[in-house]
């Protein structure tokens, strides 16, 4: 891959980068048209990152696809898929890690508390391999989005980040690859998440501005549903996550929770 | 600066990067030679990083002389020096970390908890900004140079890392930038760290493998010199740093001690 990219750079091509973990869909593809619009070639990679899951995490049911995903890539116009396996990105010896300090300790960090960590390191090693003029990563990640933009800036990668909007399904529901995970039941339950979201828009349009009062709103929708746990419901500054009390400039609406055993993330950006 | 590397590198010039905090020496200049020798353009760094030293350390000391640094490295056919001030490379936003674990506790990292994560950290944003195709760093560094070339091996840093040897003056002491710290007396004394690693060379040679016999008598050695204070005599395995009982394959000898406020380090290679 460092050879497919150093040419490619010297023949002046730019190089978009879309780092997956595979199970292709909708959301993935929505990137991969992002970066060709962006950029000369693009490169998508799948891996698994085992290091970003947590002891009980779902790394061993993870979906895979690789002989959709290289079809779906494909027929979408992405050049080049890089597909390491996990020995060849970890070996024995390997002992670094790169971490984002502060905002890797918040919201999704809470729970899962070496996520962000894992996230990091992997994207670093990818960043080198690919070599990457843009890299294009989705807002529903929104906490990852914001730490990937820090550590690029921090770091000096020469990689500009994009970051593309949440693509949905009809009702709504952000498009993950662990939707799969969800029971029939589930899946109609979970339509909640992106239905209270869309009543803070709303409430927030009417006048609303108090985050007690918001979130109490959407915990009571979530609630409602049978078979949801929710993780957490938060208002944060867009730009390093800190919690705000009331809604001001650009506020970031993110929501965390289980349906069964898996967990789902979802978030709207607010400006007032 | 990458600007120039991507430039050089489309022109298919292989580009060599000595970082230097500077005060350069015939240690430094040394560096530029093997860089020279192994690639088409050799670029420096200097930087003063604040990142690695700890609270109490030299960092505004440090010795700083840019006119001079830049006859000598002009002199000895450096293309490109790359000089940024510490707003440059750390903005109030900072917050990312690269650490190598285990190797960054052992030796220096004891006395010096935050140092090698702050020479890690700057390695990689100068590699991201330099884009070596080889990088020299100096064997007198020798944990430094071990967990450095973890780190490119981790993060897949397409550079190579070559180690050069240690340069040393007429009498022996390796030159350091803070060589200039000693007073008259304590320059004398300093030979004492060469002088007892040579002896180190000698028993071995003539049989002894006990490393409790070997680092008894290099202590002997530098405690008789009345403004040294040691802090440690170690034998470690090259590649893990780990401790040996024994002298057997590849050891590395490595002491660091105080003459005065300042603190210096050594080491010998022994191979049985």
């Amino acid at each position: 891959m460092q050879k497919i990219s150093d040419e490619l750079r010297r023949e002046k091509k730019t190089i978009g980068f879309v780092p997956t973990m595979g199970y292709i869909h909708e959301g993935h593809l929505s990137l991969i048209d992002v970066s060709n619009r962006n950029s000369d070639i693009t490169v998508a990679s799948i891996f698994v990152n085992p290091t970003q899951f947590g002891a009980g995490e779902d790394y061993r049911e993870y979906p895979r696809d690789i002989e959709m995903d290289k079809m779906l890539l494909k027929k979408r116009r992405c050049s080049f898929l890089f597909y390491p396996d996990v020995d060849a990105m970890y070996s024995k010896y390997f002992k670094t890690e790169v971490y984002v300090k502060d905002l890797s300790r918040f919201l999704c960090g809470i729970r899962r508390k070496t996520h962000f960590k894992g996230v990091t390191t992997v994207v670093a090693k990818l960043f080198n391999i690919v070599k990457p003029d843009i890299a294009v990563f989705g807002q529903k990640d929104a906490q990852q989005a914001i730490i990937i933009k820090r550590m690029v800036e921090d770091l000096n990668y020469n990689t500009k980040v994009i970051i593309a909007p949440i693509i949905r399904e009809k009702d709504g529901l952000a498009m993950s690859s662990r939707n799969v995970y969800l029971a029939k039941g589930e899946r109609k339950d979970a339509t909640v998440i992106y239905n209270s979201l869309k009543e803070t828009e709303h409430m927030i349009e009417n006048g609303v501005r108090n985050v007690s009062i918001i979130v109490r709103r959407i915990r009571e929708m979530i609630s409602s549903k049978k078979s949801a746990r929710i993780d957490y419901i938060k208002a944060v500054e867009t730009k390093d996550l800190k919690p705000v009390n009331e809604i001001k400039g650009e506020v970031l609406i993110a929501v965390a929770c289980y349906f069964g055993k898996a967990r789902f993330i979802d978030n709207i950006i607010v400006k007032v």
